[in-house]
């Protein structure tokens, strides 16, 4: 039935690797780097002008520049991975749970939470992403859930030197009250079914794993089409993440970003910034110092010109 | 610079052809068609269960199935026009005036708008639209204003058969009291120039804008890259007008309908649904009968449908 | 059934008045007078470093100082008078329409008025205010409403020079367009019988009504049980208007000027303020300039003073 | 100076006495008592249909009816006591870290708390009350703070057989989820001193004071001015415990109950509700089936019942 074909041209390895190049010279140049996340202890040690960035290519070629082998806490970027296992195994309960819809506030907002019941928006704002662990919780269990999730990453990536920081859960854990509000909140509603204190670890503890753009860029394949995905994962709901990352990755920067940018994407406090381009590229930049929506301040910068240079945008 | 190609598989024009009738009819088969948006009584009168659909394609040809001839009015979907218009000739000065983050909460809200001190979320919410519309009163002039809107229609649907429905016009200016409230809010706020009573009068005419399924399929070409773009309207404000229109085109829906079908989209009360597929076709569908959110029930189901068959989603 | 009695101490005539001139000359020197209502115009003219005061006491006798003889906007003030004068036609009925809760928000806050469907909190913010002038319209008609009202302020102050400044209601009716959104969002609600504009035309013209300390501290007496009540207002009502003006009488600042007064009052942006002291005085004070939530600055520093000169809280 | 006096009639004690037997006996005849807060375990065993009234009155009698004699828990209204024995210590420090405007919403909202960062709306809304038990365990220390209040219980009241009943403080202890997420919160805004954790726990220990309907009536006298007021409080603190009282001492029902009653008051989910008289008497009536709002239904319904016989309210 499908006979007819396009042409649509994408620049080749060597432009887009001399661009990269260029990239990360410009961007060094950059006078304000924001301000590193200062309510994760361990994370605010970080120096806010670093960059990095890695892309993933649909022929298997992989351009990078800048400190791509530099090794990041992916923080909220973990969502993604923890979304795409909860929905492997089972799709129907978790949306039962969480919504699809963007929030238009903070991360961390419990506004919405209360005049919804204890139903968060998305599974990309803190109070979904907390459910999302529940349900991983009742999936592997307390003992298996970070090594298989870290097993799910390590498979995506081809890479098994992927590991989770310690030092950064056991700092987010000791500081996250606003987190623990969240999930005490959430378990008052009736909506975790795990005690909050167990969800609360589990979470801060995927939130710490460590990647690089190298293997942040590769792991990010499987939601470009361009490996396998992994499991039962379907088209629809890999297409779906991509949605969801589109309307809420970058918190109540989404809409701003779609607009400039037009790429399903996913930050992080720790500085990470996947971008997926749906059968072209997985891309990762990586730069912790974070603008005042808590999105990485150089890297937001850097995917825009990425693409404007590659014509990239989905839109 | 760009040289490698990449083959994209769509459907022959016989093969859609074939699924437009496939799907008109299913969709007639329909048990449940929700109910006419009845605070307009001009459009209480029509019959939810009926049904058109029309895609304007990439080669130019056109397929269609069901009522694609019966014109209805347009009634948000002229906030996508209204916006290309401003775009056209002074982006900066709106961008100003209203955001472009997903709100989450309905289209006729005041919440957010209060909390934002008279900034709307984006020009897809009433708030937003009436500020848009604002600027077009500047730009035109009050006379003008929807002469030379008809005036850009015309010319990218090359149909001079689009007109205003004057009646439908004067039933909302009777009966829209909670947009009455909004335009005397944002001009409370200062983000109003004209009196309140002038931008809802130009507001309810650009609404009541009629048009067929054809007429609006062709009227979105240039928005999915398939005709020249409108004077000074620039790839990027394309590509920012589809972000828009995947992140907020249905109202409080849109987190879903990004999620299921992955196209930018925007739905009207009268029952229309434009939906924008980059480089490949735009489409229009037409259904009455809302959901419980204010968006084309049938329409809604159809475009999903239509992603199914098509692969035509870019997420 | 009630036979035994308590002595209560009350200051004498001489010392009250002493303690009033004591206050004027104090009042005068103070350096921060807030800044009059500038988003009526014609009440923006004012200097808002004045000052008056008068009180009608158990016996009779009126004190005054400063300029208790100068007459200004009685602004929110008229809201008691107007609730009143609905409560001695129809109770039940504005009880089905507006709340007795306080608000905790602006004055002209939109968002409760949302979150509960067009249910205003409290008959004194300005939303439950435009639902008790719209069951004033119900009553009386829109000819004879203004002349009655008028007329009941006359009889209750036992005077016949009280007017309402139409130029103050013009300039309020030009500018007032928050108080047009909520009007408009009540009407979208259905909780106004009459259209938005007629019911806005009332208000103004009601809360333009002039008196100066005199006339309002004798008007105040019925409130404080020190004359007849008009017509058939019973003892729970005035109770009940009192435990309004205690509750809601000050906007957002009404809990902590009943922390640190005890009295019930009603504040008005034209500078007055009402405060009763049930069984004993009726007080009215007054000074234009404002503070950030929109009570006379002056008049509640006066009223605290006198509540401590006199121990008149009843609490 | 104070040289006037007014009588004031009261009823006997005897005509009292008659009417509170009678009332005892109309109360056990109603068809709907509520029902007894279920989201405390240890609560939800209570019968509903139970009731008992007693008053210390100014002459040192007490009157009381049903059963008067009955312990229970009285929960919130042990917020009044922490309150009063924070304001005898350091009066300036707790009005920096809480408001004393009513809320308008729910006992355990999280809504206004993120609105106003932090700040609790008032002390008698439970995030308030945990500030209050911030100071407490500031001022007592972890060990000494439930001795100490109860010490400061016993001595008001003048009976020594005044305790904690640590299942019941268990119970809430593990079922708190929401108390939890508001200290967690709280203490994510800087207003918490001590760990959340610690502050729960004094915090559930001290609404699980046990008393029976004598005993809290002789506790509020000095509240009424009818008993030396303990340590350092002065007039001006006990006049800003009844206002608070007033506004803010039955969560979302505070403004209906001042409508209908006119005294300061404060419930309790235990079903206590203890009523300020000032000057004349203080009432305790406990009914454990609470309405909606959380408030005793049969108690309130006794209270205003009370307060039209007796002519008591302050308004």
């Amino acid at each position: 039935m499908r006979v007819r074909t396009k042409a649509i041209e994408v620049p080749t390895w060597q432009a887009l690797q001399r661009f990269f190049t260029d990239l990360d010279r410009d961007i060094r140049r950059l006078k304000h780097w924001g301000r590193v996340a200062d309510y994760i202890p361990e994370l605010a040690k970080t120096d806010p002008a670093q960059f990095g960035v890695a892309a993933a290519l649909s022929d298997g070629r992989i351009v990078c520049a800048g400190q791509a082998r530099q090794a990041f806490s992916i923080q909220s970027i973990s969502k993604v991975f923890a979304l795409a296992n909860v929905l492997a195994v089972n799709r129907e309960r978790v949306w039962c749970r969480v919504g699809r819809e963007p929030s238009g506030d903070r991360f961390d907002s419990l506004l919405l939470l209360e005049q919804e019941q204890g139903h968060p928006r998305n599974p990309f704002i803190n109070a979904g992403a907390l459910v999302v662990t529940d349900e991983l919780l009742t999936i592997h269990g307390e003992e298996l859930l970070l090594p298989r999730l870290l097993g799910f990453l390590r498979q995506v990536a081809e890479d098994e030197d992927i590991n989770v920081d310690l030092k950064v859960a056991r700092s987010e854990a000791n500081t996250g009250y606003r987190n623990a509000a969240l999930a005490q909140f959430l378990f008052s509603f009736g909506n975790l079914g795990h005690p909050p204190d167990q969800v609360l670890r589990a979470y801060v503890q995927h939130c710490a794993i460590t990647m690089n753009c190298l293997q942040l860029a590769r792991a990010g394949r499987f939601l470009a089409g361009l490996s396998a995905p992994p499991a039962s994962l379907g088209r629809s709901d890999i297409r779906g993440i991509n949605a969801l990352m589109l309307t809420c990755g970058l918190y109540n920067g989404s809409g701003e970003f779609a607009y400039r940018v037009g790429l399903p994407s996913k930050s992080g406090v720790g500085g990470g910034l996947l971008l997926i381009v749906p059968s072209r590229a997985s891309v990762a930049i990586w730069s912790p110092g974070l603008d005042e929506r808590g999105n990485p301040l150089a890297a937001t910068i850097a995917a825009e010109r990425i693409a404007d240079f590659t014509g990239w945008s989905v839109l």
